[in-house]
């Protein structure tokens, strides 16, 4: 099961690291790390999205509380939260695939940032579903590069994490 | 200078926390880091923001390029790349506040993705320097918590990195 595990920390050198080697050590696999400042610019916000069971984030998040730097730890339940990501792209384009190219960001809220004789190149920022189902439709075009970052997300409501 | 380094890395288990650890022993500082999953699941591109001389650069290039689990290393021009992230903030907002905010989300193309009597939240993808400005303008109304990614890169043009 997907977990996300909202990690508020002190913005200091190192503290990454030391977060990393806690999940590495314990050889949990991490599935996207989003590392931000935050409005306050002494705290930086970790997101982790792990693929475990109920127990072992438990046990992260306890690990990750005796941590001097961590501020905060919360695990944000999926139903409970807004996830969001955002995915940069470039796909080969002619003539003849250009308007079906332009079709589908427009259906899929994508944004043409570059553009060159042979390549498009978008981004595209929702949830984690829909920008991998934006990147399956341009694979048949010829998916040049890509970058991703993490999921990044907020708990849904008024509340703070 | 900020500078932005693109790592390509196999996507194992403790590869993040060689390449943080890198960073740590030699006390760089990372502005910003941002991992995810390419177009190829063996692959994960990390990038990463530091603000250093070129000298330091060159040397945390050559330290990547020595490990086993780092497939291409390459560092982006400012003004030869495209960057983009995402910003998820939740501000406070009444009767009276919603429509100015509504507003700078049109200027600033920002959506709402969540509301509530007392709060509105809203993603923004864009450039570091346009969701900082985003932010500022938002924080009169009363900032409640915001997640932010680091920035993602690719190389404006045809060319891969």
């Amino acid at each position: 099961m997907k977990q996300t595990i909202s990690v508020l920390v002190e913005n200091q050198a190192g503290v990454l690291n030391k977060i990393t080697s806690l999940f590495s050590k314990r050889a949990f696999n991490i599935d996207s790390l989003a590392v931000g400042v935050t409005d306050d610019p002494t705290l930086s916000r970790i997101t982790i999205i792990v693929d475990s069971g109920n127990s072992v984030v438990e046990q992260v998040e306890k690990q990750l509380n005796k941590l001097v730097d961590v501020v905060k730890v919360r695990t944000l339940s999926e139903h409970a939260m807004i996830g969001r990501e955002l995915l940069l792209i470039k796909v080969s384009a002619t003539t003849s695939t250009r308007p079906d190219i332009m079709t589908m960001c427009q259906i899929c809220g994508a944004k043409v940032v570059d553009i060159t004789p042979s390549t498009v190149t978008m981004e595209i920022a929702n949830t984690p579903e829909i920008v991998t189902s934006f990147e399956e439709m341009m694979r048949p075009y010829g998916i040049m590069e890509t970058a991703r970052t993490g999921m990044i997300a907020l708990q849904k409501g008024a509340n703070k994490i």
